[in-house]
């Protein structure tokens, strides 16, 4: 016998007749003689129209009562699940986060998980029941009621499948797990059997999101195998693991894209020490996350400096820099909004040389002009236009021969 | 400075306007300097919707999952009362059934309040917050959630003013307050300003619902005045308190009435010890609520016994006491659905000689038939035709001149 610890989203769980062939699926999985826990997202976009109709009464909410609201989305779902499974005579209970014993912090809308007490999981789990958990929320040190932002449900999954030892965890979504690149631009896309905890956080930071970054990051810091799958067919999805586990290690195995970027650049900025200081620090106390930043060679004691930022934050961020402008003595600013970046991801990049080359060359062929770089051990992006991303993500995953992976 | 516990219904915080109105009510309170705890039930119809949603999945739902699923929609309007109430600069918090320390046994459905564990509540209003509490829900010993039943938000409002030993104690609704008969029927029916408990409570059982009966129940065991105003507008309403505080004792305080009454009679049962017995006995076994028992006086050692039982168990009831024809060896039974309660309620009754007699008179007058008298200290009730159950309540009105009463 063999714990399972599964996650379902919010699309696998929509309506009643996706509730029940989720029921399906726990119950065949659980007549094989298996132990089931199940963490569930809210109902289709719950989370969205209750966050929506709050937002009619102001726009500065209590992140409090916010997390009071949002976490109601969860309770239902999963109610509706354990329902739906004992109608098919599969004992199942319900249980919010605080039953369930998901301690957090106390950072309402993106709480972190601090200690999980699995008991009461444990007593269901002996008493034969399917354990089903209300994803996305835990309990604060004061007896508060928080969510985990975004995606949470995946973290509170990977975190128990941790703290239980589950010998299965297994993310279900709507996608058949992780692609080379995104499948709706490149025709021959292939699909991952596996990737590399560190590859799947970089692939997830540049757009591609199929296992939340933080669910990431928990699994790879408490070496939790995840399997991510399409919870509408059988096929067999991608396994998330550690770089010693893979047999074949890719030098590069993916190509990711994001148009979420706008790039701004500075002029003359006088070079002494703490301009750049202030620049980035003003940015920070207005919230604005600042991705690449590049630094031109300095002439005549003056520098450029570009940096990009999330597109959705730029009319906020616009107003910031032309104040940073006049008060570091900067010449001017231009910014752009009209970008993207492309990436390409791989653990094997770091022991081979000439992988940036071969990057910078599958886009000159293609007269594609790069405005940025920024190199990981495991990844090189470049901001390029956005009318030629397409081209761009077509050439380097040709250039790589990913159509050929697996 | 007094301490207000106020409870608002489903219609008074049916949308985000109306909890808008409720807002602007509260706020107006606590500008006065009053410290004021608001019990809410949920949105509008939320209860069932959310329990036609499930009815979907199967009639035979856990109770424990019920609860799980419809204390969200409480959980929910304290959440966005609380938003409302913050955006008009008035401090508020939210709190759960377990948050609030309302502690329940463990009948999920109808889960009765305990003890009430207050310490969060009062630490909330030391820090000058208004505290929204969720109705209907609270906790059981074994850390599960439990509704309390219909009219449960009354119940906890009732149970919270008892335990905080506030001054006022105020249920808003949708309706001005205790009237002395039905408005619809009786032109001039008067709202009476103040009513006892063992009134209200028989009022309430007798279909004129205004305060849940638990929560009159609860009133009176810890001598709690309540008061039942209109959310909608600035009407003074009914006080409901102790007999001995009421200053006029009025002999007939109102009729009420009740068509939700199926009539059954068994004819010709044996009479020896144990019939009744099995007869109701076989009745509760099926769930089956009697309410009036008349039995005929005994003629060659067989009796006829007539019972009404709330129509909408009818059909069920039918089954059951062909049965129990058979197994007492009854001759036969009959029965009409045609038929429905009047009473009249009055905790002055107990030293008025005649009023039955006068009841009967007002009755016999407009040749209207009686089936079955029952009476209590406070209450004479009669079955009669459904068809005459207007006339009635007119004739009874005016016979003891209610329209005259205050």
């Amino acid at each position: 016998m063999s714990l399972w610890v599964t996650k379902f989203g919010g699309s696998s769980v929509a309506s009643l007749d996706r509730i029940d062939n989720v029921a399906e699926r726990i119950a065949e999985l659980r007549s094989q003689g298996n132990d089931i826990v199940v963490v569930v997202s809210a109902m289709g976009d719950t989370t969205d129209e209750l966050l929506e109709l709050a937002w009619n009464i102001d726009r500065n909410l209590s992140p409090r009562e916010v997390d009071m609201l949002l976490a109601t989305g969860e309770q239902q779902s999963a109610a509706l699940l354990a329902m739906t499974l004992a109608n098919k005579q599969c004992p199942a209970v319900s249980l919010t986060g605080w039953q369930a014993g998901i301690q957090s912090d106390s950072q309402h809308g993106k709480a972190r998980i601090m200690k999980l007490d699995t008991s009461r999981i444990q007593k269901e789990i002996e008493q034969n029941k399917v354990v089903i958990i209300a994803g996305f929320q835990g309990i604060s040190p004061e007896g508060e009621i928080t969510t985990l932002g975004r995606g949470g449900s995946d973290t509170t999954a990977v975190a128990l499948a941790a703290s239980l030892k589950a010998d299965h965890c297994i993310i279900f979504t709507d996608v058949d797990g992780v692609y080379t690149a995104d499948p709706r631009i490149v025709e021959d896309a292939c699909k991952l059997s596996v990737i590399s905890y560190d590859e799947m956080l970089e692939m997830a930071s540049l757009g591609a999101v199929v296992l939340q970054p933080r669910a990431a990051e928990f699994a790879m810091l408490y070496h939790v195998d995840v399997e991510v799958r399409n919870s509408f067919n059988d096929h067999p999805g991608t396994l998330i693991t550690e770089v010693a586990k893979m047999e074949n290690q890719r030098v590069v195995s993916g190509v990711a894209h994001d148009t979420n970027v706008a790039r701004i650049a500075l002029f003359d900025v006088p070079d002494h020490p703490g301009v750049a200081s202030i620049i980035f620090k003003l940015l920070a106390d207005h919230r604005i996350n600042v991705d690449m930043v590049i630094q031109s060679a300095m002439r005549d004691d003056r520098n450029d400096i570009a940096f990009t930022i999330d597109r959705d934050e730029f009319n906020k961020a616009r107003h910031v820099v032309n104040e940073i402008v006049v008060k570091i003595g900067a010449s001017g600013m231009s910014y752009s909004i009209e970008v993207a970046k492309v990436s390409i991801v791989g653990a094997g990049m770091q022991s081979n040389l000439g992988v940036a080359a071969r990057m910078f060359d599958a886009l000159a062929r293609k007269d594609i002009n790069i405005h940025m770089i920024s190199t990981s051990e495991i990844k090189i992006s470049c901001i390029i236009d956005e009318d030629r991303l397409e081209d761009a993500v077509k050439a380097l995953h040709s250039a790589f021969h990913l159509e050929q992976a697996e």
